[in-house]
């Protein structure tokens, strides 16, 4: 590669924004009727005209009196007032009135009121300027004006205020496997959601946005486009499509069109972004293709960017602390931005994170939060106290249910029941083997462990577990199905696979330490009298049924222990080893899983279980503790 | 008051709520394009039409192989790989191939690649369906649309989504006396705020917004009104003027066109909201005229009806805890909305109470958060945690210098420059005099104390007094001012006021106790044997010197002690009594001042200050302890 570019190795995000944003103009000044201006940022403080209210104005209905004349009244001893005005709400105290007797307060005598205790002086009297005082600094320069700003500055005579223009975005989709939206795409092809997004989001910072139409990769043709947008743009973005290769071609036109100041950026997803400037001082953004990344780009370096144009402060995603549901190793030397889901356990907050790859648009779609784990830490430990940005409301997260431990593809399925029967409801699973799950449950970072360990000493399952790894601890036990499970082998089984047996002449495939199938794999193992030591490849680790199911549908191994689901997934075959339940553990009487516990009940669910091969729901639902 | 409607006395939100949205219809189904959808609610799920990928495709540039064809390649002893194909980020990977080897790390002789290294089946490849596959469900039915939606759902084959159509509102402003906006009221009168801020609040919850010319107190033209509106709406608001009264008619309105359901809700600010339905079940809304009244109602009630018309979740604002700076009282019964201030101290968030009156709208303008105190409770004592519903980004308000203490108009100047320096830096004053502040800073409740506390015994300012409150404290003491104290008087000064001598003969308005300039006052009265009960007014008093000077403009008092500033605000005359330090207090190094310390140092601060009148800025920055 080339090194023709000023930063083309990864620098940090503070310093890319800081170089990025020095010496940007703030956008012209235009004059708002209050009406229009919702949204838009002052470029003035804003003082009050005049006073509000702009007189003593009685605060209840009653009658204006002169405290003086009340003096001395009593239930017993009312007295007349023959000085008084009956006045509303909001009517202006008359000359020489000084308080206000409630209306309730009053009795009439023909038509001399009288009451029967002393009325304060100023009592039930807004005074001038009680809200707002003449000359009075009411909104500072920068604000960007609410409802209330406007109401207020209306009170305080105010008819239109001076703000900052919107900014005006375009954005220049490239690439020729990019499609316009609608389109078909082939195989190497894809249709341009970039844009969608992107514009989605400049919209919703304010901004109005011009998407032109996606341009194939010839830099003449970006570079012509991106000179033509600068006129009009306060900020351009490059889409690149999501080749690596074009990122570099974006700089290069960037460069050509201006001042490349920025490629390749410490963050993750988003490193390869592009920041600079053309001829005539317009910021370009040169967003990269992946969907993860270009949407975080936008949040990282649009954000500030917009923020600066208008001369107001970037509004950032309020946070919240979460504890972290498992252990999450990071690259140093690089932000990285993970998504979480979120939960409520114990009355605190739990996160656990989502797959990491910047195309797994899902991941951001799912994700209640974003963590980001700074350039300076290797990760942080499961239980840790981390930060996260919302991306949804609080309160939507008290429905969800947290699931930590093994991971069966019946979970799946039932998360998406829960969903589709209420959506506010959300069961999301982090797989962490059985053991790391009875941990996590003693921590207080789930709801329920799925789990599945035999105790080899005992033939026993769960129960004597739960005992080490949480003695004293109450916990229920409820049972989700009995499962198969056996050699997942090449369709057709072509080694002519048997059992355990035949492990040590084959290439196999295992799972982690902790994982309740490795516990049963060693305890088979054992009973037959295989050493492990014999068995190539049985250091080799995947963390899922799923994952060992793909190395053996890609070649990498002759065979591994499994599910007959992820078998069938893979379009593999399944040779049963061992019949097993699966159970939940939580402890008694944990509300939050009651709507799954309810819909093991429901003969539906039996049956799309039953359906998907290897499982029994005999005693789905039974209470083993 | 005639007890002719279902509610008059005040239910609980909770209740009101329920009883209002019981039976509310969801709107209309519309499909919109993807780029027209943002922000509206889903109104069935979205299930996935095709997978993304929707092919197995390469993950970096560089050459597809077949992993196995790699097998046993090293640094010494590289492979060849005559079956290959160069592919690029996205491209589809050809029929045969399961792997992808990074354009870094492939070495070529003449046309044939070689490699160093095994490549394990599958690296970077993006398999099929890796973010989601065909018939998963991708939203829930009642999802509000984000950007990161819109995207995802292009990417599973949707160009069009089924959503809720807009709400449509509807505002009719009532009162004789409410002007519309740019009018100029006289005495009595007020402009419509009102109207401005609810329809730009429907707006910013995604409805459209009608708002009617303001109607004349005349129930049947009201009642006209609302019957043409609910044709067209989905929500009527009908605000009172101010008046108690007029609440009472608003409810036999909304009786007279439809069903009265709620009259009086136990809120406060905002208990004579008005709840009902329009004969065809448009829902209406009574809207109290005090605007903070009719800020709250539209949060508290409006929201959620939307929510519900849309069939989404209510989206309601982050929350967060903080200590309460000073003592609450609140009244039993009746949900108290407070409007608080927020600061962060010494590592906590701090919530300083602004005032409760349902007409000082600028207590909503300048919150941070809304602190509830539930009808159960009759208030917090200073330091309690309490929850605060944010108004205002939390990084915002860690930028905040909270002062607590004696309030002058230069703090209102240095609050004005440096947010004009900087959009993200906010200076906040709690006005609770000097002695006030001293103790709030002792209570570790603001970063610094505005002080001018004259030790009568020793004629010496501010460090006697330091002394008294905060015995074995260290503090920091930073002259900010020296300011002329002297007698406000109506322009022209008609009486002759020539100095305190004057006071017998004149209606006094003063400031509260522990205010420093009350503590001056009866230290020169003294001096000049003057007994404060020949002092007509000695016992009115006032919280700033702005209140003071307005008193004197209104001709409500003839004189008050306070700044110069103050007087020339309201185009007053000023005769002055003395001059005094006002100093900053702070503790030792209090690095959230430092913005502030670093603003007196400017020359351009400074000639402002002198500027103003009555100023001397020879020792502004001195340091005195």
């Amino acid at each position: 590669m080339p090194q023709s570019t000023p930063f083309l190795s990864d620098i940090p995000a503070a310093e890319a924004i800081a170089a990025w944003l020095d010496g940007v103009a703030r956008l012209d000044v235009v004059e708002l009727e209050l009406a229009d201006a919702l949204g838009r940022v002052t470029a003035a403080p804003v003082w009050a005209l005049r006073s509000s209210p702009a007189y003593d104005a009685a605060a209840m209905d009653g009658i204006a009196v002169r405290a003086a004349d009340t003096f001395g009244a009593t239930e017993t001893a009312p007295r007349a007032v023959e000085r008084h005005a009956i006045v509303d709400t909001g009517d202006a105290l008359p000359e020489g009135c000084d308080a206000v007797v409630m209306r309730e307060e009053v009795h009439w005598d023909d038509d001399v009121p009288e009451v029967q205790a002393a009325a304060a002086p100023w009592q039930h009297v807004r005074t001038i300027g009680e809200d707002v005082s003449a000359t009075e600094l009411l909104l500072p320069e920068g604000h960007r004006l609410r409802p209330v700003d406007l109401a207020a500055a209306g009170a305080a005579g105010h008819t239109a205020l001076a703000v900052r223009r919107r900014p005006h975005v375009v954005i220049i989709p490239t690439g020729d496997e990019v499609l316009p939206l609608g389109s078909d795409p082939a195989p190497g092809q894809l249709v341009d959601t970039n844009s969608l997004m992107l514009g989605a989001q400049a919209r919703e910072a304010g901004c109005t946005v011009e998407c032109l139409d996606v341009l194939p990769d010839d830099p003449a043709r970006i570079t012509g486009a991106l000179r033509d947008a600068t006129a009009r743009a306060d900020l351009v973005i490059v889409i690149a499509g999501s080749s690596a290769g074009r990122d570099d071609y974006t700089a290069d036109v960037i460069a050509d069109a201006g001042t490349l100041l920025v490629h390749g950026v410490a963050v993750k997803p988003g490193h390869p972004v592009v920041l600079g400037r053309a001829e005539d001082g317009t910021p370009v953004l040169g967003a990269p293709g992946y969907p993860v990344s270009a949407a975080l780009t936008f949040d990282i370096f649009a954000i500030p960017l917009l923020a600066a144009l208008e001369g107001a402060a970037p509004v950032d995603r309020p946070r919240a602390h979460a504890r972290l549901a498992r252990r999450l190793a990071s690259s140093l030397g690089t932000d990285d931005w993970i998504r979480v889901r979120l939960g409520r356990v114990g009355g605190r907050l739990v996160a656990t994170p989502l797959p990491r790859g910047a195309g797994v648009l899902t991941s951001l779609v799912r994700a209640d939060g974003l963590l980001v784990v700074p350039a300076a830490l290797e990760g942080h430990d499961a239980g840790a106290d981390v930060e996260v940005r919302l991306l949804r409301d609080l309160d939507a997260v008290e429905r969800t249910i947290v699931a930590i431990g093994s991971h069966d593809p019946v979970l799946d399925l039932a998360a998406s029941l829960l969903r589709a029967r209420d959506p506010l409801q959300t069961l999301v699973s982090g797989s962490v083997g059985s053991l790391g799950g009875l941990v996590a449950l003693r921590d207080g970072l789930c709801h329920f462990c799925g789990c599945h360990l035999l105790d080899p000493a005992t033939g026993e399952y769960t129960l004597p577990w739960i005992e080490r790894v949480l003695p004293g601890h109450e916990v229920e036990v409820i049972r989700l199905v009995h499962r198969e499970q056996g050699l997942i082998v090449t369709a057709g089984n072509p080694l002519g696979v048997a059992g355990l047996g035949d492990l040590p002449r084959l290439r196999y495939v295992n799972r982690q330490r902790g994982a309740g199938t490795r516990v049963l794999l060693d305890h088979e193992l054992e009973r037959a009298g295989i050493d492990d030591a014999a068995i190539d490849g049985y250091e080799r680790e995947e963390p899922t049924h799923l994952a060992v199911a793909a190395a053996v549908a890609a070649g990498r191994a002759d065979t591994g222990l499994g599910v007959m689901a992820a078998a069938r997934a893979f379009g593999l075959d399944f040779v049963p080893v061992a019949r097993e339940p699966f159970d939940l553990v939580m402890r008694p009487g944990e509300a939050a899983v009651a709507p799954l516990l309810a819909l093991m009940e429901e003969h539906e669910f039996r049956v799309q279980v039953e359906a998907m091969g290897g499982y029994s729901t005999e005693e789905t639902g039974r209470r083993i503790v």
